[in-house]
């Protein structure tokens, strides 16, 4: 693989400006339409055999303000660490921290929350981490990061292992969402939604998503809020299945995930976004130490 | 589920001519190009621990001419049984096989093998093959069949079980293809390729697959060999998969097939092929009895 350095666009001024008028950055989950289905394959939690994260040790790999470690404290977490690449997103999760404090909002029986500052494309882990944590999570984090299977090898060390023999001791959890490969797929110009002058039956163009260069995986360069060349990389849902099989991973749910229609009928503007899937979710575990 | 009578197009006198010209109908795995990787899947088996069909019970679900079936016996499996909903396909696979035997080219060495007319909508297995067989497999037939759940469910019947606490024995494996849904996916008119007014760098239009409607699962009607209203069920990729974890299989293996590089090299007339996926791939195992 390249060695290009660790793209750092969150500690742009100007991005991160921008990116704190996103509606998810200022009303979190309740802004992030997705959640509901991550929510639940985070509490459905077949490796415990009961529904929930209580008394679990969590790590979030990309962070950010720290939506994702605060739920995970509320809901019960023993121990929670929050990483994320860039220093005022770091920051800006510590903020909330210490307004929580101050309101008083954090009662005495909340598990340990910190945040680490930290790249994940060359994350590695202390020893007391190694084997430590029964859910690593990540939200649309992965598609920036170049080396997808050795971050899962990265993973698969911190995360406990289970017994080979007990299917009632699996190891730990992986679940994480990334923009969907068909999303990403499309290369410069930038894709949008293209109306094709066929008449749908209610008289109006049809609206497709512009396919193409799907199996030609690598980066993809976008204009982003104002700062060009924000890099993502683009893969296929075959590497992102294959590189969890291979590296050790039984996969345990995957989502194309849409608006559901139950959505669309609150937010009317979304209709057109059933058309291809916008977001992949995946969980897996870790079923034996071999 | 409705209760839509089975689609038998095969057995349409019309269209068995035309399909019966059709390059993969006339020269089986050589004018299939995804074949290589169906059969790395075939012979890679997990499941026994070695390479190989050897001595192995197969099941090949709309076997249609009986390409699959010779090549299982060829390489060494013990019984192979072919079903397929239309008798002018058993009629010409028996004709083969006969063929065959003529020629003398079945040595006595080789395994057992037979057709039988059968509707895998509704198929339901006897007592003397429930956990009978090695593997089943099915080359693009599966998004004909409205049911997918129920039909897992019936080859669940039919595969060896495995121990649930010895890894070295797990059950039996199923391994199919069928049409991408991003193939499947859009509505009529009938989906084709479109060039959009974007010139690449080639100065030629930018070739685009119309994505729509992925999410809105159901019947297809499509022309197909000069047959009318050829019904498909189009099924997201989320749905394929979870119908399989929530059957009780472990999935092994997930492609989303496009031409190799190495296959646009010989043929440079399927280069745009490679901007979507066009078969999905998919291999899984029964891991325990539960």
């Amino acid at each position: 693989m390249s060695s290009i350095p660790t793209q750092n666009i969150y500690d742009d001024p100007k991005f991160f400006k921008a990116y704190s008028t996103l509606p998810r950055s200022q009303h979190g989950f309740d802004a992030a339409p997705e959640w509901p289905v991550l929510q639940e394959m985070v509490l459905k939690n077949n490796k415990s055999g009961h529904s929930g994260i209580e008394n679990e040790h969590v790590l979030d790999l990309g962070c950010g303000y720290g939506w994702f470690t605060r739920w995970a404290r509320e809901n019960g977490a023993k121990y929670v660490k929050g990483m994320d690449v860039s220093t005022k997103m770091i920051e800006r999760a510590k903020e909330s921290e210490q307004d929580l404090r101050e309101k008083g909002s954090i009662p005495p029986s909340y598990g340990t929350l910190c945040y680490e500052v930290g790249d994940i494309e060359t994350v590695s882990f202390s020893a007391s981490e190694i084997d430590s944590y029964d859910l690593v999570y990540s939200s649309l984090t992965f598609h920036y990061i170049e080396d997808f299977s050795k971050l899962l090898q990265q993973i698969r060390l911190c995360l406990k292992k289970g017994s080979p023999k007990d299917d009632s001791r699996k190891g730990g959890r992986l679940i994480f969402s990334v923009e969907h490969p068909i999303c990403t797929a499309p290369v410069n110009p930038q894709p949008d939604w293209k109306v094709l002058p066929i008449e749908d039956g209610d008289g109006v163009g049809r609206k497709i998503w512009p396919l193409n260069s799907y199996s030609d995986e690598g980066p993809r360069m976008t204009s982003w809020l104002g700062v060009d060349g924000v890099r993502k990389y683009h893969r296929t849902v075959e590497t992102y299945v294959t590189a969890l099989l291979q590296n050790g991973y039984v996969l345990t749910g995957l989502k194309d995930w849409v608006p559901s229609e139950h959505d669309v009928e609150e937010h009317p503007e979304w209709k057109d976004e059933r058309h291809r899937p916008y977001f992949l979710l995946i969980s897996a575990e870790i079923h034996s130490d071999y």
